[in-house]
């Protein structure tokens, strides 16, 4: 079953001076497009952030080195599917930094101006001849159209592509993700793309506007809890857009939304797209934090599979989210319709519920907590037997 | 597909001074056990740990006041399955402290000397009146015989009773415990029960031996991540033994650790025991989170579920632990064979990896983060479809 939350678009604008291209390398099964570049027609300005597990992939320790020596100025960003160049040691940083090299030769810049994403399996050799082998093939078919083959390119588990526009307000923006399953905050694994023809400063670090953005867009998604070695945000401004700062982040935190909106309903094995609402939390980091918890308790997310209006395994989450509330004054609904309120349950109003999770593909759950007036959405898909057949049988 | 770590054994001696026993009430289907009791022949020392859920079930409002003004010491335990009496506002709570009253009347005893403990879906009224008026036989069927039919009355999920009883090392000590899922430190959805003869510090409120006995065995077990709001330890001691304290806390901790393991063992839809070794970590409390952000990644689970021996789903889970370590001096074994070292795989030792996954009923996962010499052992079981059938249709 495939979650929808818009029409998946024949073709994705870009910001003026970006191209992009994807194709098939022989990473995934044939016909499947697995190699895919973002490319700036001159060197924009850059910035990032990554993951915070232990274990990091090898691209990320070149993109850290690439940014820093190019003073965050890049032309390009090359992404393979189906290998994540994940403890795969030295040799696998060797692997990365040859493919960017590679690149960086045919687009005549510097190597550090070149960028690298790999998403997939943990642990096996980066099959580097095959990449650097169909790089002039991929650049030859790299076009301001070419976003939606680039959105293919990424796609690991993910059902669909997921890329995002959005201009008319003086700024121009396009996203790029792919989800699906090792998703969580700090951060999913996942890797997105956000690229804009607005100013930025690309020596924030991802600490200022990229980080703001993630933390309301990417870091608010969780399929399963678990984070991945790789997960990368990219930020890639042409600077040509003078739009004021604050356009700019509420453009980019839109078009961070609708993708992280993405993820979540093409978590792996999804049936519903869950927004989950809270509310009345004495400030919008605890909210986020009750949101989360919601969002990874597999007890939540199987009863939204059971189409089962559990409010008691949503009230049990919030409660373990270390947010101190007083179930007295707390209230949960599901789509519209109260399911508990002042300390007691409404059973009557349960069968409204349960239609709303048998009717909708977007499932709305909310909490207020009643302590505060701070609040948050986080998202978040059903959990399904699928999931476990999806990651039992991954690599077989 | 059952898990049996140890044989269910028919009987199970209780410590002096203790007798037990469980009937039908008529909260499960005919014939399935619904209530059982714990009772001393004199009043005996008691603690307990509860949940550390915000939301908490009535009777721990009502056990916390109990242990106080009864200075510690109590007669009885009362506990029934199929109902939490949890998000039941204050109706809950005069439930719960009327059938502490009922058995205290029949027991010729104070009523804070009555402690219960509920367990079962959240939010629906407790039956009181069918609880009350099966007191009498209740209390008919109680003996020193008993232990087994409480294990079986306290079952929700749980598909086999689980007991656990020692004794030779001068002190016996009797242990009870229900699972099998919203399992988790902090705690699981866990009723615990243990039982000694041996000398304990009532007013220690878990704080110094049973908080340690926690610590050590049901802190260190997850079947889902999810606590609930009902988790409660209890430690009755008749304090007739007088062993030393390290030898009460070694068989104390030996009996919850069995009990654990159990639990692990029968975590809804497992099909395997996985214990979980963390070695090489700056200090234990490191080691054990460690242990547990791997026991509770779906991916992780997942991948015993399909029996791949995906070391890289393990290292990315512990890389997430908030625990620094430097892949490179990282090792992960399945069973007794690595499968990760020095920063690189070994391919050729998965099938090995493999056979131990597809032919133990108990799995060893195993990482060395490298930094020190601490180490822990947490306790979980793979995560399977029928995980999510039996939480999809829980309450259908």
């Amino acid at each position: 079953m495939t979650v929808l939350v818009e029409p998946i678009p024949d073709r994705v604008d870009l910001p003026r001076g970006f191209r992009a291209g994807g194709l098939h390398c022989g990473l995934k099964k044939q016909g499947q497009l697995d190699l895919g570049v973002l490319i700036a027609d001159q060197p924009v300005a850059a910035t990032a952030v990554f993951t915070k597990n232990e274990l990091i992939g090898a691209h990320i320790v070149v993109c850290r080195d690439h940014l820093l020596r190019s003073n965050g100025h890049v032309r390009a960003i090359l992404v393979n599917a189906r290998n994540a160049n994940c403890a795969t040691g030295t040799q696998g940083i060797e692997d990365a930094r040859n493919c960017c090299r590679q690149l960086a030769t045919r687009l005549r810049c510097p190597v550090e101006q070149v960028l690298m994403a790999s998403t997939g399996p943990i642990g096996a050799p980066l099959p580097t001849e095959r990449i650097v082998s169909h790089l002039d093939a991929l650049l030859r078919q790299t076009t301001a159209d070419g976003g939606m083959a680039f959105a293919q390119a990424i796609m690991t588990t993910d059902t669909w592509p997921k890329a995002a526009a959005e201009s008319g307000t003086g700024v121009a923006a396009t996203g790029f993700a792919k989800g699906s399953g090792m998703i969580h905050p700090d951060m999913a694994t996942m890797l997105g793309f956000l690229l804009t023809d607005a100013r930025i400063d690309p020596r924030d670090g991802g600490h200022s506007l990229l980080g703001r953005v993630a933390e309301r867009t990417f870091h608010r998604v969780s399929v399963d809890g678990d984070t991945s070695p790789n997960d990368s945000l990219f930020l890639l401004a042409s600077e040509t857009s003078a739009a004021d700062a604050s356009t700019v982040e509420a453009v980019l935190t839109r078009t961070g939304q609708r993708l992280a909106r993405f993820l979540a309903a093409d978590g792996e094995g999804a049936t519903r797209l869950i927004t989950i609402q809270v509310r009345g939390a004495p400030d919008e980091l605890a909210a986020q934090r009750v949101g989360r918890v919601i969002a990874t308790s597999p007890l939540v997310k199987t009863a939204i599979a059971g189409r089962d209006p559990n409010w008691g395994r949503i009230l049990a989450a919030a409660g373990r989210a270390g947010v101190s509330f007083r179930a007295e004054r707390a209230r949960v609904w599901i789509g519209s319709t109260d399911v508990f309120r002042d300390g007691r349950p409404f059973p009557g109003n349960e069968p409204e519920a349960h239609a709303h999770l048998v009717g909708s593909a977007e499932i709305v759950l909310g909490v207020d907590l009643g302590v505060g007036s701070a609040q948050a959405e986080v998202w978040t898909c059903d959990f399904t037997k699928d999931y476990v057949q999806i990651n039992a049988d991954y690599r077989s």
